[in-house]
């Protein structure tokens, strides 16, 4: 029971934030009858492949936590999820992990060839980058707030953040890699698109600048244990659990962190980021439940 | 002689503008020895790679049509050049249009490896938006206005510009291709994005209504003209003045201008483009100078 009475359940919590996100996607979203239908189509295909919507859920809970409303931040939160499709999409590309299947489905170019699905990974990161600076939508929010939401999501997103990450994995792969590169990959590929999801809900529901800072040090420890977790699981699932090719990592000699220190310490290790993100949480009150649970949820995903 | 007594010429100010465009650029892009320095160097040789500017040119040239100052716009003008940049090595592709030369180099798939040729146009497009949305520069043009920028440079790129325009190419390609679809391919793939230049300019400097649509409508028209003169130069020019494989587009039986009305009437529709963008610079003054000498250059380039 939370404080004020209701029960609640992050199950739940996360099947709704889930649902509403998924409605705003389709409407941000132009509809397949526009010209040229095939890259709304392909857009399509990978926003709506059943995500679990991990990133804007965290940007509307971190909202919440500082007394901010969902419908404040949602545009936000859509593109920081279209930022994420967009790079799965890019990322299975033959030239690079070359995956044929995502969440059960074949891959994008499986699907559409190579040539739309770099194109509906160029239009998913350029919709994003629309949908943030929408004159019509957050009306209540302050433009210099907004202007600085984007700076930090395309910073996040960039050189400095998600592409320097799979750049640094793309050439690690066959090579001995240290625990520093793998470090800067996990952080760089995955941690700076959470952490920043974080950032981005509490900027826009004008946390002040502690509770900033708590949510961007809980997002990075987050971040990072997603990824040790997801290292995990592609040891340990199943194709029929996970929905894409498992043990892939390892046929490709790809570094992880389960490859360089084994199952149990990386397990270890990702136990003690989330134990450090609940800490950053204390200063918090009741409304960060939800970010709370998330955290102790991450270890215990089976997909 | 212009009004104010000073000569002036066409030439110097276009070698000008380029030089402080490309002293920003350099200013703005990361240097090579940021970690991990593959992306640092694929991107700096792409945007280094001897590029005319036309694009943020146009933008420093519309700005001051109304008044404005180079130094307003010059980040949304080079944004403008790394999104240009970015389609360029996308599009050269060997999933796309698979040229293995460009502006007399190897192009960066040859150079570096495809995949990172397409990080390094995932963060060519992702930095324009962080370059937009710098708080340390332009900090005299008001937020509001900056985010309308952003969201039009978006929209230009997008599923609904550039991208829209390159998916319906490369389906046209060896498919007999009617003047309507010819014409969309033109105006999305290159007029949204020299139209969008000349408007953000516009935009940043306070331009009236009146100006704003006039600059628009003489960049839709001197967009279209360029394509079609560019379509010409690959049938007419050699590779040695043009630095790309020619006649590349009628070998991959690609649908252009000339393809599809001959040289001449190309050559006449191009002419009747530039004297309607000239008359839509009639209600501006003579700070518009460079922009009306630019739309004949368009008729006249070798290369």
């Amino acid at each position: 029971m939370s404080r004020d009475g209701t029960t609640r359940s992050l199950e739940l919590y996360l099947r709704e934030r889930k649902a509403n996100i998924d409605k705003a996607l389709d409407v941000y979203l132009p509809k397949t009858d526009t010209y040229p239908p095939a890259i709304f189509e392909a857009t399509r295909y990978s926003v709506f492949a059943g995500g679990k919507r991990l990133r804007p859920i965290l940007c509307v809970a971190a909202a919440e936590a500082v007394g901010g409303r969902e419908e404040q931040v949602l545009p936000v939160a859509c593109a920081i999820e279209l930022i994420h499709t967009y790079s799965l999409i890019h990322d299975d590309l033959p030239a690079m992990d070359d995956d044929d299947f995502r969440r059960g489905r074949p891959t994008s170019h499986k699907v559409y060839g190579e040539g739309i699905a770099i194109l509906a990974g160029d239009a998913l990161l350029t919709e994003a980058f629309y949908l943030m600076s929408r004159a019509d939508l957050m009306a209540d929010v302050d433009a210099d707030r907004r202007l600085m939401v984007i700076n930090e999501v395309s910073r996040a997103a960039g050189c400095f953040g998600m592409v320097g990450g799979q750049v640094a994995d793309l050439q690690s792969e066959g090579a001995a890699v240290d625990e520093e590169t793998l470090h800067y990959i996990h952080v760089h590929k995955t941690a700076a698109l959470i952490s920043v999801s974080l950032r981005a809900g509490a900027l826009l529901a004008n946390a002040g600048s502690g509770d900033l800072q708590a949510l961007t040090n809980y997002g990075r420890k987050i971040g990072l244990a997603f990824q040790i977790a997801d290292d995990i699981l592609d040891i340990e699932s199943t194709r029929e659990v996970l929905g894409k090719d498992t043990g892939s990592d390892e046929e490709r000699r790809k570094m992880t962190y389960p490859a360089l220190f084994g199952v149990e310490r990386s397990r270890h290790k990702a136990g003690e980021l989330v134990n450090g993100a609940l800490v950053d949480l204390e200063r918090c009150d009741e409304r960060a439940w939800p970010l709370r649970e998330i955290a102790a949820f991450i270890l215990e995903r089976k997909s």
